[in-house]
């Protein structure tokens, strides 16, 4: 950020007085700018002991396949946020969300918060940011051709979670290039 | 906002394409400056059989009850946000940990994320933004006191869990003008 947003002047980073950091304070106007991390809320949509991925239509990682999701926009619950992204990806309506696991990528400044949930009619297609979505077994699961590595997290988990018959509720966080392959 | 935080510019809100919402779009360089909800990370800090509250030194609600929470910053993980905002505001270190609530407040763009936690050592001191800071049993809670909706709703299922023994994770929603007492 070079400009304030408030009235278009310059501003520069420096720590204002009472904060411990530094934020974008505007020169004229003296405006305080925060940036904070960003919500990431998807869904596992789960269909007869089976889960539906999506491949991705769309850069990063073109062609390699996740889960629903996206950021959170204002005004929208969590909830709401993932059933939105997970019919705009995924086609799919959902049901019965049920909080699953959050994941720290602090070092993008973003937060996932992923939810387990039931497709409501087991109808799904592709959306525009989706080459084809596909309903997978647990053998059938290209880890390889996995699009981020909190996906490939997050699916073990519930994996693991599924063998014990057993869901809590998980908190971890995601290292920068962290291979867990 | 008016201005681009990039070139400076003018701009306006309108709906990108391929886009579904209206975003602060400039009218020169075209760069989209996305608005999304903040994260308020928190605890409730315990203590032989006691939770910690803060008694607000600031606007809003200043002189009410609330416990130690706020913004998340870029860079850290929901545990340190909740952590840093508990020495902060309550003087306190805390460990153990454990997700207990999500709360979203989406009228007013903001998703509480809350945990339980217990006291390292039991010292405890009022930060800058608080005017004390107090050990409570559940009859001595000022229920009438609490800075904010959310803060009464999180510590009323905090006793209805640990009147039964068991902590779950819970999800919920706070409708502005929400009155709980």
């Amino acid at each position: 950020m070079k400009y304030c947003g408030h009235c278009g002047s310059k501003g520069d980073y420096h720590i204002p007085e009472g904060d411990d950091r530094p934020r974008f304070v505007c020169t004229e106007c003296q405006a305080i700018h925060y940036d904070n991390p960003k919500m990431v809320v998807g869904c596992i949509p789960l269909w007869q002991e089976r889960l539906l991925l999506c491949r991705r239509a769309i850069e990063p990682r073109y062609g390699k396949w996740t889960i629903p999701a996206g950021f959170l926009e204002i005004g929208e619950t969590v909830q709401d946020g993932a059933k939105r992204e997970t019919f705009e990806e995924a086609g799919a309506r959902v049901e019965d969300l049920k909080p699953f696991a959050l994941y720290n990528l602090s070092f993008v400044g973003q937060v996932y918060f992923i939810f387990l949930s039931h497709l409501t009619d087991g109808k799904f297609h592709a959306g525009h940011e989706s080459i084809t979505v596909q309903l997978f077994e647990e053998h059938e699961i290209p880890w390889n051709e996995m699009a981020f590595p909190v996906i490939r997290k997050v699916l073990h988990q519930y994996f693991k979670d599924a063998s014990k018959g057993r869901f809590n509720f998980h908190i971890g966080d995601i290292a920068p290039g962290i291979n867990l392959s």
